[in-house]
């Protein structure tokens, strides 16, 4: 997905969350604000907004010295979701489908997004999915394609929810690759979080090599580039992961809820719908 | 009120918002942005918010050459106005206390504001003010000040809104000087736009010489900055007028929507809150 000028207030409103949760020098901030303006002129729209929202986040980096400024903002979420995790478990074990129940869950939980949003309801998402409607749901040609991939590349999205693609994991009945950001992006997972949520019981679970908030191909290891381009199955989570490979030609389901109108906008749905959408996923079916 | 730091991604929603309005075409609203971008670094957060602003809104007029981008949005919302005008006018007079209900109606009018909505709804405002509660509300203090007063200053805000300033106007019993911005900016009012209200038939119309999108004395003509210190009772209306006016020595009355958050917070009300709050307008009693 290219950038919207509509992007372009909301990456101050992040940087601004961001620097804020980094430091409380408010002169320091202003600095941030500053090194942010002056990129402007820099943003092709061209280009996908997680890109763009990289260029943010190392400002801060540099600025504050705070390598991952939502530290503890994902310890907790992940702490809170690993609690509630033993009632989705159940929720899903005794519902009529256990995949489908634990999609739901998985794509209600995208609203763990600290990018997005200013705070996040861990505890909502088991209620959320007992009621989930999605406005896409491709789960047929989910169901389908899953039964015949070998394995799974899972892209994760953010620390919290990580525990809830944990469920989707163990119901998908595939070995399956979690892959993580290279570094702390927003609340994004990275390595350690993934480890925190118990992904390393049900995954592999690696780096893509790319630090942005959505997966960058082209900003990926060489190594994982070839597995991006040689997955029969890819599960990809959340409005990052949608807005740098929506345009990929990729077998990829995307998993999210629409935070941002941006995105329902080119998703052509209402700003807060659940999605489950299947990209060219089936030119790939053997 | 000085700038915080929220104002920034605001400055950038507002740029977007006014920029689209003034044109179609997206190279050109990028332009824009990026001007606005490397505005950044020198804005002094000292400094009010609608001073700021006006930069923003004068990039808007240079790169576009569109003078007032908002006339067509004024003109339809005097024009619905007007059309409520009879209504209004008869709920006023049949109510109680007609001085309290015509200021309910003009403060629950200061909602048709462009600059801190999308959109605005004109028909909304006759119920709102049935039903209006104020979250600070000095019109004890409003009522015995009108009564000593020879005449009254009343800073004007939104075209549409001036329709129902002159409701309260037709309440106050005293000569009215109605103060206008002296340039199109969002969609405050200029003395066109309050002809068009009929407020030439209740008051004088007059210019402050200021452009901004709230009153900057430092801004007006000599003339009207005599006035403004020579004033017994000021009237202002809005948002604006309360950030450049907040910390002012003036005898000043703010009728206001809070519909911003960081107004909301140096008001210390809740966002959406109807405001009517006296200054330090005591000190200038007889």
């Amino acid at each position: 997905m290219k950038t919207y000028l509509d992007c372009i207030p909301c990456f101050f409103r992040q940087a601004l969350q961001a620097a804020r949760i980094a430091t409380g020098d408010e002169r320091l901030i202003k600095q941030i604000l500053d090194d942010v303006g002056t990129l402007v002129k820099d943003i092709p729209l061209h280009q996908t907004p997680p890109e763009t929202a990289t260029l943010i986040y190392d400002t801060i980096r540099r600025r504050t010295g705070v390598e991952d400024p939502y530290a503890a903002a994902k310890r907790q979420d992940t702490r809170r979701a690993l609690e509630l995790y033993p009632s989705a478990r159940r929720f899903v074990e005794e519902s009529d489908e256990p995949l489908l129940a634990a999609v739901k869950i998985a794509t209600v939980a995208n609203a763990i997004d600290l990018g997005a949003l200013e705070q996040v309801d861990v505890d909502a998402v088991l209620q959320d999915a007992r009621t989930a409607e999605f406005a896409v749901f491709d789960f047929g040609a989910f169901r389908t394609c899953l039964e015949t991939a070998d394995q799974v590349l899972y892209l994760g999205d953010n620390a919290g929810e990580s525990v809830f693609d944990r469920l989707l994991i163990e119901q998908l009945g595939k070995p399956v690759t979690f892959v993580v950001r290279e570094r702390a992006v927003i609340n994004d997972v990275i390595f350690d979080d993934a480890v925190a949520a118990g992904l390393d019981r049900v995954a592999e679970i690696v780096s893509s090599g790319c630090g942005a908030s959505g997966l960058v191909p082209a900003a990926c290891t060489p190594a994982f580039r070839e597995r991006l381009a040689s997955a029969r199955m890819i599960i990809s989570k959340g409005q990052g992961n949608y807005e740098t490979l929506s345009s990929e030609q990729l077998p990829i389901f995307f998993l999210l809820k629409a935070k941002c109108r941006v995105i329902a906008d080119d998703l052509g749905v209402k700003q807060g719908d659940l999605i489950l959408k299947g990209s060219v996923w089936n030119t790939r079916l053997p």
